[in-house]
């Protein structure tokens, strides 16, 4: 019988002892994980947060029973301190004491932490990072016990935008700030303004290009100075500045670090220690356009990754294919998504990457409640192939799924003029006879015509 | 200057005039329609009737001002006689009398009409057809003035779905006659029957595996007589039976007819007569999966093979790169679609294909609003190459868009494996780390194990 040990209870490490179970439903799959959370969805810790879930427990992509009758043996609480590849053992911290697990084959997922930018003040009581189940339960005792009246969020990515729609449902005004010029810096500033001006319809004050320089506690509050004399004050400060991965074990069984500090790893997920695979927030991530690994921490990946790792743990050969950094952001009732390559991602590794916008309605304007969609389409000047894309709308419509048609567009390199070629569904409540994401490769052509 | 001549005025003959005008902004483009309504969507005429449409005119999918700012002459109420191809004319009779129009090139997009079945009493007042702007004004006019309060519709296709719908809405009771054994027999009946469920949770009676016999006048109504002496009385009937293609023009043409009757042409939209592309509903379909001409009259592929034409009427060399069948429907807030075929019409090719079924969430199911998804992926037994795929669910849970991932997979032959390789977009409230439509392909795998 192989014994599988898999350090890590998220996506990665879950993922990976659910498929090693499906390859071979003899093996000894056990999970060793640092806290009490196995397999939590951290993207929903928001929404809780917000009051849209409204039982915590129900993060929980599986229940402890679950994943005890997927075969799964969970030990929660538990440190991987070391590793000694030659035994083949684990030492383990756990909540009986020290001890070695031995194991046949071992899966690193020890995920990612919140980065700590070096602002000054940010150990004061009253501000949060958040990227732990404990971090949301922490904000959430704080919100429930010290009932704050204003937020300030350092930091507009995907999480901050969110904690500021989470923040303001829950009653307080929220002040959100962010470095780059607009927020959700992962978009281009066209689309990044216009969410930053929905958020501001609904009463999120939106400072885009503030650098923050310093929290400071003034007798009852906390003050928050940003470069140019700007400064805010509140009850509470959100940091959410991105995470970094946790590479401690791997780094003490002599794994090559790569891009971002992140565990250098095959395609297979493969380590160059014989009987050592990782996968998901604590590795690197092969782009498969870039054709070269990236740091790419997301749950999607983590999923596919952990996947992989189970199934070649077990002796299978799947390849990671590659992520294209497909993401999105529900923000109010804003979607917001993007896959590929920004214009200035692709411009820098040495495309000739152009950029057409085009606004058109989800599905026919006759019928009732059409919503405009903002499209972006990257794509290379001389061959037309696709580079990326990004979806700005109202729900519902359909703003993720038409970013994942033009995700599964990329995978297949495909151009914009054979976008046009894609048999599309059409409904006039649903779309039109030219899907909005064809109209919008249409539009880059017609901007960039084809030198004969 | 050439002359380019387009017989129809629906979605073919706009697309081809468009994209002629844009690969040659000289070209004198003229349209030629038998009726006064140049580029109507008629998909969304049930939408009119049921009310949720006001103003019929809103259905022009451009207006005549912009048909002439595009540089389309357009000519409508003219009916096309008869095309010389050796002087290259063609014999129109319009509101001034009949005489021959010039061309240098030409494209005929006559559509479609809709079939009349050999029903017995199919000519009595107060039964309709539904195909054109002119049938659907005939039908909202004797909505208006006789304010009929019962409804037989026979065929549940989609439009007979679609009216069972808009009848409802504007108050009358509907009953549904298919004589197929679910309704919407394009889609497997394990998901027709979940329709069919819903509409009559809507209040539409529906009757399946019904063969209507007859429709006689009673002395104030219209009774239909089905097979088995099922007999129901109404105030109007409906008869939505499909269409087929028009083709007397190019069997005047001595142009050859294929599938269902629809002309034949190459996969650039040409027919073998010089100067004479054809495309739309009057023509066959190329099947991308299987490899040869079918008849699927879809505004979609009209948009796709009509742009075609006019690109290469004006010496483009663009192949039309086939049909998936890809079709949605949305019956009051139930959406339906599929892709590719079913595991019947993949059998009848020699496929060894197998369906599996997945019932799951369209997202998270801890934030709320999560809605079931229904998805049945087909599959080749033997080598996972994907087959198609079908989806039901209610609105807004992005049905039409998922569909339209697994039709981008379809297109680049994808195995149900290598869905899983995609890099999906998800936040808790729109999907799920692994989409839905991944999660049904696994589902697949996980029913039908890869032989070792």
């Amino acid at each position: 019988v192989t014994r599988l040990v898999v350090i890590g209870g998220s996506d990665a490490g879950v993922s990976a002892c659910l498929q090693a179970r499906e390859v071979d439903p003899a093996v000894e799959a056990t999970m060793v994980l640092a806290d009490d959370y196995p397999n939590y969805s951290i993207c929903g810790l928001p929404m809780f947060l917000g009051g849209e879930v409204t039982d915590w427990h129900s993060l929980a992509h599986r229940t402890r029973e679950e994943l005890a009758a997927a075969g799964i043996e969970v030990r929660t609480k538990t440190r991987a301190l070391a590793v000694d590849p030659r035994a083949r053992t684990v030492r383990t911290a756990g909540p009986e004491g020290e001890a070695d697990m031995p194991y046949d084959r071992l899966v690193i997922a020890t995920g990612a932490e919140p980065v700590r930018p070096p602002i000054p003040g940010i150990d004061h009581e009253g501000v949060f990072l958040l990227h732990s189940v404990d971090d949301a339960l922490a904000i959430d005792a704080f919100l429930a016990t010290r009932a704050p009246e204003r937020a300030i969020i350092v930091g507009a990515g995907y999480i901050g935008c969110e904690m500021a729609d989470a923040l303001t449902r829950r009653g307080l005004a929220v002040t959100l700030m962010e470095q780059a010029p607009a927020v959700l810096p992962t978009v281009d500033p066209q689309l990044g303004g216009i969410l930053g001006e929905r958020m501001g319809r609904q009463g999120v004050e939106v400072l885009a290009g503030v650098r923050v320089e310093a929290i400071e506690r003034t007798r009852l509050r906390l003050r928050v100075q940003a470069a140019g004399g700007l400064r805010r004050t509140a009850d509470m400060v959100l940091v959410v500045a991105g995470v970094r991965p946790v590479t401690d074990l791997a780094r003490g069984l002599g794994l090559e670090l790569g891009v971002r500090g992140a565990i250098r790893v095959g395609r297979g997920m493969q380590t160059p220690v014989p009987n050592v695979w990782a996968a998901g927030d604590c590795v690197e991530t092969w782009h498969r356009l870039l054709r070269r690994p990236t740091y790419l921490p997301l749950g999607t990946t983590a999923h596919k990754q952990g996947r992989i790792a189970g199934e070649n743990a077990l002796g299978g050969g799947r390849v990671y294919e590659g992520t294209l950094g497909t993401q999105v952001v529900k923000v109010f009732d804003t979607v917001v998504g993007r896959t590929g390559l920004s214009e200035a991602e692709a411009r820098l590794e040495g495309w000739d990457a152009v950029t057409a916008e085009l606004t058109t309605w989800d599905h026919k304007v006759y019928y009732p409640g059409a919503q405009a969609l903002h499209i972006r389409i990257v794509a290379d000047r001389a061959s037309g192939l696709l580079l990326g894309g990004q979806i700005l709308g109202r729900q519902p419509s359909e703003v993720a799924k038409r970013v994942d048609v033009l995700a599964v567009a990329l995978h297949h390199a495909m151009s914009v003029d054979a976008v046009s070629d894609l048999d599309l569904s059409y409904t006039p409540p649903l779309s039109s006879p030219w899907d909005p994401v064809q109209m919008a490769t249409q539009a880059w052509r017609g901007r960039f015509p084809a030198t004969p």
